[in-house]
């Protein structure tokens, strides 16, 4: 069974939308996605704001309650039928989001294992045949087939096969054997 | 550079030491652990103490603050001037010691950085060229080299490359190329 790992800020959880809202209510700003595209929340912050912005991924109930990335509970538990799935999150940045990240996948993805969670930080550690990430950096240390998915930030990224949304990975796996 | 990848429970960190100590002082027993050649501490519990036993573990303060496995530090730090060392942990089954995990690595191993913490629970996950690892099963689903760590309960398995203690581990690796 071919295996596939499959990162959670910006592929199943909006992580972005949670930061960006936290900025705008306390900032009083009006920063939408379309203002980031090919470029993070950090780049359009000024100095002085940058350590409240980290702060905001820091708090205790920031990784909690996330919202879901639309379609990504379907596929996966489409997908999951016929591939050994593993979602491979980027959590040793932000030591405070290890337990309110394996809570979130227990409550949104319960037909995933807890076995199969992979807490890290460079992905070049993970064996499988398929990485879904929407970091450019993590699919290039990865070496099996890698999938961007599609986030303001990277929309000016070449190179890659892109996958837009939970559909587009539903119809690309619909071609690849299990 | 290859890549050594290290388990913590009973190869850096004296897990069973803690659960040992915490299972005699609530049940004025005296284990220890030649009492537990080829097996756990499970398998020597009567059933109606196993519902405390997990509980010791799942404890928040369980795994804050574990005794090292004497050489740990020492030779991890010699070998990572050589190897690229990721730290690989089941720590799924209990999510509670996901943040003492984090906070004990960084107190007692800070020259190994966070982004080379894996969080995980299956370990065919791992990409690397060895596994050092106290559990046999861990070491059949990884595919590089496995280096069987001994402790109590896998002193009767058979068929392993076999290390007893931190400067076998040394004396392993000063005969392999970084």
């Amino acid at each position: 069974m071919q295996r596939i790992c499959v990162d959670m800020d910006e592929v199943m959880a909006d992580t972005l939308g949670e930061h960006i809202r936290r900025y705008n209510r306390t900032f009083d700003e009006d920063v939408t996605p379309y203002d980031l595209v090919g470029k993070g929340l950090w780049e359009i912050t000024p100095l002085e704001r940058r350590q409240q912005l980290r702060a905001f991924l820091d708090a205790e109930d920031f990784f909690e309650d996330l919202a879901l990335i639309p379609g990504a509970q379907d596929v996966l538990k489409d997908l999951s039928a016929r591939f050994d799935i593993f979602i491979a999150t980027q959590a040793m940045a932000v030591p405070n989001s290890l337990g309110p990240k394996y809570r979130w996948l227990q409550r949104h993805f319960p037909f995933i294992p807890p076995a199969n969670y992979v807490f890290c930080g460079d992905k070049r550690i993970l064996r499988a045949d398929y990485l879904i990430d929407d970091l450019p950096k993590n699919l290039l240390r990865f070496e099996g087939q890698g999938l961007l998915y599609t986030a303001p930030h990277n929309l000016t990224a070449t190179g890659f096969v892109r996958v837009d949304n939970w559909l587009q990975v539903a119809q690309y796996f619909a071609g690849v054997p299990g």
